[in-house]
Formats: structure tokens, sequence, C-alpha cells
């Protein structure tokens, strides 16, 4: 049983949380929160509240909210950290995880270098194996590389991928845009370099427009191969990996707002939806050139990297057991319609 | 002085209107409204109201609207019919122009098949010379030739390009998406066969999504040349067009948003900005591969490719001085910063 340390309660870390308590080898000692909030009060009702700074520790209690100890507590009570801090905050906590010779998991909001070490379940779960400083790469790069790692196993590949990004995530109020269309005006996006963080030496090139939608991102890929593949072959291929799923508009799954609707339905926690979704008869094959559009739901699909993530740094389980093991608990592949 | 006659008056219909008034070699002999509704009200104070089904005369009348005559009327006393009416109603209406032994210009929601002359002002003005009837691309596709064309100048090109569609015009109140990504799951998307249409045996690939915005559409294009090109020579080669021009994020021009505020600044009616938009720090050429984003003003784009598709039509100018009369006429070019 691995003792899991949480910092950071948001978007990723809430799931997270949730996800280690579902596995039988690890179990959540506790989770940070900076600020005694609603949130914080709803996750005292699941796990033990460590803080950041002892000095709000009275903030809290006067909000109800029982605190166990400080971040520094946490630590020490944990063999591996979830670092699930905003953006370019894990990089300051990381010197800390070194001095109480904790391993630590970062995120996608962190560059490639913190820990020289970027990770996807498919792509190089053995990479992982043992090591002490882990990043797992962003939804966007997470859902190209669930893509395009299957396609590499059929040939050299070049990759051309250009990403419509949902604004911002669901509960959030304050950003935008709302009704414009925000190109990135850095080319390429950071997206391919971070593909590149994971698959070596992929000629990938990436573009990204910010767009006024909540739920899910969108992407174009256009990729060519260098000798020839069948449609079949690709998506035989594709259904090899349980985190992909299919979806077609003959059965009126046309659009993001249709896919959130099945993952409601599923009665998964959060309404997630873990897998990246692939349009069926968009799926296009033109000589050596692919063609196809895949869906990504930004909240939850790192959530089983970050699993598979702690099996291989605590060397818990090989590759292909821990991503059973992880899909099962997250039930992921149960929405394989028509597979 | 040619005399022109509009029928429908929607989002093209009535601009295409306003820039014939605009003509000082063409006159507008009236429009036609098929119902007495407020826009028809509005028309009625610039232009003669014709109306397409008699029966309805006496609730233009009972509106206060002044009914010139029918549709067949205006046939009669126009040269040349520009059909702006809902998408494949054009189709329906070519044989009725036959009869009349009068020229018509049909807009990008019908089929190219409907004239075999599909029409843009820079690639292919001289194709409609005389001719009875072409057909001006879409708002789209005509995006797509305007920077295409001039790229097909420096070699032979191959355009992989992924379109963000805004989800509808701003006067609609009715169609969505909202809070939702739509891909059309066709593959290619009509706008690359679209483009072909005009650009004979071009490589082209276009895939398209939905998105809930109502402003402007957004591309990104990829372009690979044959031989080598720099891109000092392509953004001379697009400045020697009038009707791109170039925007930067370091000027706070980083969204459709600010696109159509720096229209709304410039007077012209409507604010409509007939330009097609490029990000300049965006265009970015990686070996003999270009990448640029491009933003289409979809209600306007159109409107000076119908001036000059009379012109050639009509045999009025050729297509140097129909172009820079038009453009003088609506001021396209006078916003061009920095060029």
């Amino acid at each position: 049983m691995v003792n899991v340390g949480i910092n950071g309660y948001g978007t990723i870390g809430k799931r997270v949380a949730d996800a280690v308590s579902l596995q039988p080898d690890m179990k959540v000692m506790g989770i940070v929160k900076a600020h005694p909030d609603y949130m914080a009060f709803v996750a005292s009702k699941k796990f033990k509240i460590f803080i950041s700074d002892s000095k709000s520790k009275k903030l809290f209690e006067d909000a109800g909210i029982k605190v166990e100890g400080t971040m520094e507590n946490l630590v020490d009570d944990s063999e591996i950290i979830v670092d699930a801090t905003p953006d370019d905050v894990g990089k300051l906590n990381k010197p800390f995880y070194e001095t109480h010779k904790k391993k630590a998991i970062f995120q996608g909001g962190e560059d490639h270098d913190l820990t020289n070490l970027s990770f996807n379940s498919y792509a190089n779960f053995k990479d992982a194996w043992g090591a002490s400083y882990v990043r797992v790469v962003s939804c966007n790069t997470t859902g190209l590389i669930r893509t395009i790692f299957p396609l590499t196993e059929l040939g050299k590949v070049r990759v051309r991928a250009n990403l419509v990004r949902r604004a911002t995530d669901p509960n959030d109020h304050k950003k935008g845009p709302i009704n414009s269309i925000e190109p990135d005006l850095k080319i390429p996006s950071h997206h391919g370099p971070d593909v590149r963080s994971v698959i070596k030496d992929l000629d990938i090139q990436t573009m990204a427009v910010k767009v006024p939608s909540t739920l899910m991102h969108v992407h174009f890929v256009n990729v060519t191969f260098d000798k020839e593949v069948s449609r079949d072959d690709i998506i035989e291929n594709w259904r090899r990996y349980r985190r992909l799923m299919f979806v077609s508009g003959k059965d009126e799954v046309k659009s993001t707002s249709q896919l959130m609707e099945i993952a409601r339905e599923t009665g998964r926690m959060r309404s997630d939806l873990y897998e990246i979704v692939l349009w069926k008869e968009a799926i296009s094959l033109k000589g050596s050139e692919l063609f196809y559009y895949q869906g990504i739901h930004q909240e939850s699909d790192v959530v089983p990297e970050n699993i598979d993530a702690i099996r291989s740094m605590m060397q818990l389980k090989e590759k292909e057991d821990s991503i059973n093991e992880t899909d099962k608990s997250l039930r992921i592949g149960e929405l394989a319609y028509g597979r």
C-alpha cells in the first residue's frame, strides 16, 4: 500500500485523489489546500486536510474545517506526492520534495526540464520505473500521444495537428473568450514540442486556437505515413487501446456536448470522460495521409496517467497490469460502443 | 450604367445592394423580398421593393411598404440579377432568369454545376467575361482563394486547411452550437473541392469544425511548396493584394473580437471587414512548409467579388480596373496598417 499525498485540489488534484482512493495498492494520506473555501469543505468530507501555510490554520478552523497539519507533515506521511498545484508552482515545490527525499509527480503546466522525464502510460511507462520525479503531460498532449503512439507502431509518421481548445474549464466564471476565436500566435504551439518530450524525434507541428466553449478540446489531426497502411489496420490497432473510444455521427454523437451527455449517463464521478474520442466515419485515409478528429475531456484524461505514473515510479506493477488495474477502477472502456 | 436587380435581401443581398449603389457604372433597380418584415421596411427607405409572390402585395401594403411590382417586373427592368436567396433556392430561380434572357450571379450556397463557372476576382476574373451565369464562391472558399492564389504564383503548392467556423451570423437567434464544438464528419469538407472549382487541379484537403462564435471564421492553413521560397517573398507577394490585411498580436489584435472592433472603428457600413486577415508573426515557414492563420468576416468578404463579377459578366472593366474601382468604393485597403 503506497501512501500518496496530493498537493493541490483543483481540476486535476481532486480527480487524482478520488482515483487513488479507488486503487487496491495505494492510499490518499491527505490533500493540501491553500484556502478554506467551499471546495476545501467538500474535500474535508473525504480526505485529511493539510495546509500550505501554517498561518492560515485559524482561518480553516473558523470555517469548520479540521486541519491535520501542514504540507510538510503530509510530505513526511507520504511516499510519493502528486503535485497538482497551478502552472509553474510545482517548480517551486520541487526543492521541498527533494529536501524531504520524497518522489513527486508534476503536471503538464510545468516544463519538461523540471523532471527531464515526461510520461504517458502507453508510450513510455517503463521510463518512469523507479524514477523520483516525473511530469505527466497536459490534457492536449496526452490526447495527441494516445492516438499518435499507436500509429508509430505501424510506420514512421509525420504529424500536423491543429487544436481547437476550449476557452476554460466549466467551473471558471472569469476567463474568456466569449464569442471570439483566438489564435495562438506562436507557431508551433507548445503542444508539438511537448509530444516530443515523450515520443522523441517525432516530426510534429501544431497550431492552436481558443474558442468559446468549456466542455472539451477538439483536434484536427493529419498524419502522413512513410509507407502504405490500410484504414482497417489503423482502426484495428487503435482498438487495442482501451483509452480510445469510437463514436459516430450516425448514433447522434456529433459534438462535444453530446459526448459530455454520454459521460453523464455513465454515472461516473463528475461525469468524466477519460477516453480520447475518435469519430469513426471521419477517420479518412487518402493515399498515405490519414485525417481524423479527436475529442479530449481536458479535466479528466490525465487522471489514469497519474495513477500509472505512481505505479511505475513505485515499481508496483508492470505496464499492462497497471493500465488494466487503473482502467478497471475508473471503468474505462465500458463505454466502448460498436468496437 | 448597368441595371442590377437584387433577388434576396439577407446577409449578402443587402450588402451587395449597398455596394452596387456605390459604383459609378451600375445602379440598383430594386430588391426582391418575400415577406413584409422589419428588414423589408428598412430596405424600402433605400430601394424599390419587388415581391416574390404577387399574392403578398396586400401584406406589404398593410405594413406601409410600397410595392413596385413582382420579381418578374424587376427581372424585366434589370440587365443582370444578383441572386442572394437562401441556399439551393438560386437553383430554382435560374430557369426563370433563362426564360427572361437575363444574366445572373449566384452565391456559394449553390453548387458549382449550377453555372459551371465559379468566381474569384483575383483568380479567374476573365473567365466570367461576358458569361451569363456565374457563381461567387462562399465566404470560406473566397478566404482560402484570396491567400492561396498568390501562393500559386510562387510555385506549385499542396494545401491542408482546417476551418474553425463561426456557428452562425450575429443576427441569428436560433442556431447553435452554444458551448459545444461540432466537427464536420465528412472529410474532406466541401471547402476543398469548392476551392478547386476556381483553382483547378489544386492539391487541397480541408476539414472543419463549428464553434460557438458569431463574428468570424478562423482557418489554420498549411501549405507545402514544391521548391524553396522565402518568408519575405511570400509576404511581399501577399502585400500586392489589397483584399488581404496584416495584423499583429503586438498591436493588441489577438482575436476575432478585436478585428471586429477595428472594423467598427472604420465607420464602414455595418462595420464590415471585406479583407482577409493574416496574423503577421504567425506566418511561419519551416523548410518548404508554410503555416498561417487567417480570419474571415463571413458576412462581407464576398461582396467585392459580386461587384467584380458583374463587371466581368457585363464586360464593363478589365480585372485590375474593376478591382481598383470596387476597392475604392468600399474603402478596402485603408485599414492596411504596417504594410
